[in-house]
């Protein structure tokens, strides 16, 4: 199949960037040193393809994600990064074997990951982002709790993610140092061998994670791709050019096929002006039928609206991968 | 099953509130005044709803939205109010005998359809939003080349988007009155039994077309929801409080479960501060295991995002539908 004949809007990646970005990151970050975050791509495909790249362990967000991990064989070490109440599910995949680390923060989910025979835990800490995590002096007595309660405490987590995002490289550093003092704070009082953390825009900096739980480095977008990182934008939603008029012209990708978080996607030929239900208007005009490959601002929401991703070379479709990830 | 039962983050929709929702607009716009948009729901067992209600006629963003339509027996007279240039599947779809007119606005649309032996179409008129349509004045013209290519002209079609979510009531009504003048004119050169326009914003306002392509009125939003039109909040997502801090708490519902476009969702009784792919943070804080109803700020690319719906009176679930028709 030609990427010509692809029906549109569709998902794609380069499957040669994508090929670069995997090898470069397994250079910086080889084995467990990364922990590579599914919830970027939500494609077991694509995580094989990481896992051969000689990273065995994966950061999960859902339930969800962990379960098609385990239904695909890449079981063999997951965090689920994230706290969870109702554990139904979790001790469903634990009770056949499956190894799942899971996030607590409170007495709450410690009890909540007993009850449901969860056997291994992170303690998750704040470190500066208004989001999950206990504060830092509070990491050690629920460590304690977890213990008392049966639970096997493997370390730490705390995600920078007030850091990873921004342009400026000292003041990103800066942060994350600081951050990671607060996880390693919180680390002497816990014990256990992880101290897991980072991001894309922090996997080179941040030396003091043992493992760092990047994910969108794999198929970048455009917030990442203005930090100046050794990755190559290698997802694109295609659209075609349906209609035309004499200041602009409208493809057939729109706010279900991008998240829109970040802002509009970009195009690296012309200024995306906005998108509606199905559409994006873009300028200088073109003609009806030209392709436009748009680049998301944000690829962890956007991959979640496609069923499928297009993975091409040159003018191939070499392969086709289902998003099997997505849901909860 | 009860909603306390529901895992979550869940997209909920009040039934009484949405039997509302559509009495309330059944009795304005009955029958075929009213051509109700599925792109707002994606959802057939809703579309079945409007249907008993006596709307017949659909209108449709995308191919897969009438192929949906069609299987679940509603594909009476479906309109594609979007431009297509391949038109293979529609094709399929309408040589088993579904009956799908479909928006043109260049003569390369108009070839694509006559090749595809499309029957029936609707010239698509640029009101004043720019996005997809011909110039008024050229509408004359492309239904005559439609016409020289074989296919029925149906009349013509024109969006007010850009006058359909404007808050001031009176600025919304003239910017609608002008974009049908607009129309008619066009009309006026096209002929045909169809003149199909408007949205929620302006279901009331718009006498000038013949049928409205309404769609949100079912569910709403917080963004029609300032609109003071009488209708009212019918879908939630819920969320559940996953780990609470001194000044926040954090539930379990993010950028994956709302389209992000119009901004953060709403809380009838808190703020949200933002949203991350799984989280939402929130304040004021409030104990781990409280629900959270999230109001989303546009529904649409809200409804794309999830499988399936629960229906709930009261604290009961009445039903589950499935989101069929998302996707391309």
């Amino acid at each position: 199949m030609l990427v010509a004949e692809i029906e549109t809007p569709a998902l794609l990646v380069d499957a040669d960037a994508l090929d670069r970005n995997i090898a470069a990151m397994a250079q910086s970050l080889p084995g467990d040193r990364l922990r590579p975050h599914v919830k970027a791509h939500k494609c077991t495909s694509l995580a094989r393809h990481q896992a051969a790249a000689g990273h065995l362990r994966f950061t999960c967000a859902t339930i969800r994600e962990c379960e098609g991990l385990a239904a695909a064989g890449l079981g063999h070490d997951l965090l689920l990064a994230n706290e969870v109440l109702d554990a139904r599910r979790l001790a469903g995949l634990i009770a056949t074997g499956v190894r799942v680390t899971l996030a607590v923060d409170s007495a709450d989910t410690i009890i909540a990951a007993a009850d449901a025979r969860v056997r291994e835990v992170v303690i998750d800490v704040n470190v500066g982002l208004p989001r999950c995590g206990c504060a830092p002096a509070d990491a050690g007595k629920l460590a304690d709790l977890a213990r008392h309660h049966g639970l096997e405490v493997r370390g730490v987590m705390g995600y920078e993610g007030h850091a990873v995002g921004l342009v400026d490289a000292s003041e990103r550093a800066e942060l994350c140092e600081a951050a990671m003092q607060l996880l390693l704070s919180a680390h002497a009082d816990v014990g256990g061998e992880l101290v897991s953390a980072g991001g894309t825009g922090t996997y080179a900096l941040n030396t003091w994670a043992n493992e760092i739980q990047a994910g969108s480095y794999v198929l970048m977008d455009t917030a990442y791709g203005r930090l100046g990182l050794p990755f190559e934008q290698a997802a694109f939603v295609l659209a075609t050019v349906i209609s035309s008029s004499p200041g602009w012209s409208v493809g057939d990708a729109g706010l279900k096929a991008f998240g829109m978080d970040h802002g509009n996607p970009e195009l690296a030929d012309g200024k995306v002006l906005f998108c509606s239900d199905e559409h994006v208007t873009v300028t200088p005009p073109r003609p009806v039928g030209d392709r436009l490959w748009l680049m998301p601002a944000h690829i962890d929401p956007t991959m979640a609206y496609h069923e499928r991703v297009y993975l091409f070379s040159g003018d191939e479709v070499v392969d086709i991968w289902p998003i099997d990830l997505r849901g909860w």
